[in-house]
């Protein structure tokens, strides 16, 4: 098979979350001679599988063979692969079993190499994630066989092929907050406590409001309010509490605590309740890294394009990885139709993804 | 009967909104030599009932004789106008029996007037009030009967008995925003266009504020947001709308057009939609009037203290009374136990109550 072959296959493979669709165990028949590690947990199948040519280091490819659920209105059958004017159709063509057959393709015709050569699988990336990714990073760690940079293959290019890897990505942190009132008959607002009227002030300084300055390549971690309730839904009561959710997507700079300040310092002399929870933690690969430095080459080696490097977008499977101290960066086909009806990608990049990896292998010292 | 004794009779007879337990026919049989018009509709019991003596002024005393239920957790039998303590228990002996018996009684007595007494009785003032008194002021205007002035005697004093008549009350202007904006997914808020960020700015500026100063008697018209919702309750996605109610209990300085144009001045450039209904007008009668002057000279004779001018609470049957042009103020018993278990009143008022309608009729000319 060739990279396009290969891809095809792996698009005609129903494999919606967490189910692999028995692609692991064609993929380990497909690297013969490779080693391969099963992590599965709790229903969620995992791969670690590698091929040791020396003793230099050790780089990983991972990503997940899951898809989500291909929905209504496709204008072709979406686990077949339609091939048309260049480009393949399909649930899971950009995110991300384009990344996966370039990979897997590339470790297999890999002849020479200096140390390890490594992928990652999962088939829990879209859905909650904990039996997946982390769950091979944690048996990794215990065997002492962690490995020294990782490539993601997410879909990252914007307009072109080639423009964009990532380096990073933000966190995520959720708040709930419960503001706490007297209830009353709004003839006689001066005997109740209005919780929407003390929110008021407190809403309109946090809304929107960038908790810091960001930098070269994080955007500010920004207040986003998402859900506010209160009242009875009649105009003659006034309500006894307030309820609202919001998320910052935050960078590095800007943490929990100081989410929490940040409220505190609004909300002073309020009688409130805040919960905070972490959906991720984000993350940065240094810039001046083997790994950025060779990635970059190798694309602009195929494509002849400078990737920039971002960090925006929503959280993947990078931020388990950089977590274990991994250099971590993504790279793959554009993302224009993620999660869409009619999800594709052109052929041309599957075939460069497949030459940016055997390039990165090749030219790795 | 004296009027402690049909004071009595009225509270022992069960008259839930909009039954009249018979007490229309009952009272009609009581003034005898009265003339009685039953303006009755849609199951509302409506009485209008009078007594030409001359050519003089026509004053009228008016009420109704529906109670709100009695509800659970009473000491005594609510319908049983249980004597204790000076005290006389049940539900309507403050709103507003107690006023119904001593107008009922003093009317019957009077013997010398100048012109015409009369009695405008509902069965519906507890409930949606559209049925009751209204009614009877059509067919009174259409008759070219409508009185001169006009007595409600709903419970008006607040410490002591005599100390408060109410000279007009606020209205009510009930407000429904919708403000408009586009979803989107919390990580990327630039894309999206967020409603609860819209409004915060605008709410801070309009949350609790008065829309005028008010007067010597009327509180200021303030604005009271009674309910706000907006989202999915969820953290990562920003809603596309956001519902708000509010209301404004307005003075006659604030109308429904300046509430507009307030909400417009606030809410500038954004995409909303505002609907406002009246629940009621404001009214105010002018206090140099002769009703005002007698009243206040009657309840100073009988208990030696001068009424306060008031135009608190919420809103009575007195609305539509004004807006016929006819002067009408408010006086009755306490009321702080009016729609409560146990309500109850002092007989002393009662007594009190029926010697200042008394001395009304006597003093007025
Ligand atoms: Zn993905
Ligand atoms: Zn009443």
């Amino acid at each position: 098979m060739n990279v396009i072959e290969l891809f095809k296959k792996l698009i005609s493979t129903k494999s919606e979350t967490p189910d692999d669709g028995g692609l692991l165990d064609f993929i380990t028949e497909y690297l013969e001679g490779f080693q391969a590690v099963r992590v599965d947990s709790n229903g969620v199948k995992n791969l670690f599988i590698y091929k040791t040519f020396g003793d230099g280091e050790h780089l990983c490819f991972a990503g997940h063979v899951d898809v989500v659920p291909a929905g209504e209105g496709w204008d072709t059958p979406p686990y077949e692969a339609v091939e048309k004017d260049g480009c393949i159709y399909g649930r899971g063509t950009q995110d991300m079993k384009s990344g996966v057959a370039a990979f897997v393709q590339a470790v297999k015709d890999a002849e020479n190499f200096k140390g390890t050569l490594s992928l990652l699988l999962t088939s829990d990336e879209e859905g909650e994630a904990t039996d997946g990714t982390i769950k091979v990073l944690e048996y990794l760690k215990e065997k002492e066989m962690l490995p020294d940079v990782c490539v993601v293959a997410e879909p990252t290019c914007e307009e072109v092929f080639g423009d964009a890897i990532k380096v990073g990505r933000r966190g995520s942190i959720n708040g709930y907050l419960t503001l706490k009132g007297k209830q009353g008959h709004a003839a006689y607002p001066e005997k109740a406590i209005n919780p929407i009227h003390l929110i008021a002030k407190p809403l309109a300084n946090m809304a929107g409001v960038d908790l810091d300055d960001g930098d070269e390549h994080f955007a500010p971690s920004k207040f986003v309010v998402t859900d506010i309730r209160s009242g009875m839904q009649v105009t003659n009561v006034t309500p006894n509490e307030l309820k609202m959710m919001f998320n910052v997507r935050n960078n590095t700079k800007t943490t929990q605590k100081e989410v929490r300040m940040f409220v505190a310092k609004q909300m002073d002399g309020l009688d409130y309740d805040l919960r905070l929870t972490q959906g991720s933690y984000p993350f940065k690969t240094d810039e001046s890294t083997k790994l950025v430095r060779m990635i970059d080459k190798a694309i602009e080696h195929v494509t002849g394009v400078q990737p920039k490097h971002s960090t925006a977008g929503g959280t993947s499977d990078a931020r388990f990885i950089s977590a274990f101290g991994v250099d971590v960066i993504e790279f793959g086909v554009k993302n224009d139709t993620i999660h869409s009806v009619n999800e594709r990608t052109t052929k041309k990049e599957v075939e460069d993804l497949y030459r940016v990896f055997t390039s990165l292998i090749a030219i790795w010292e």
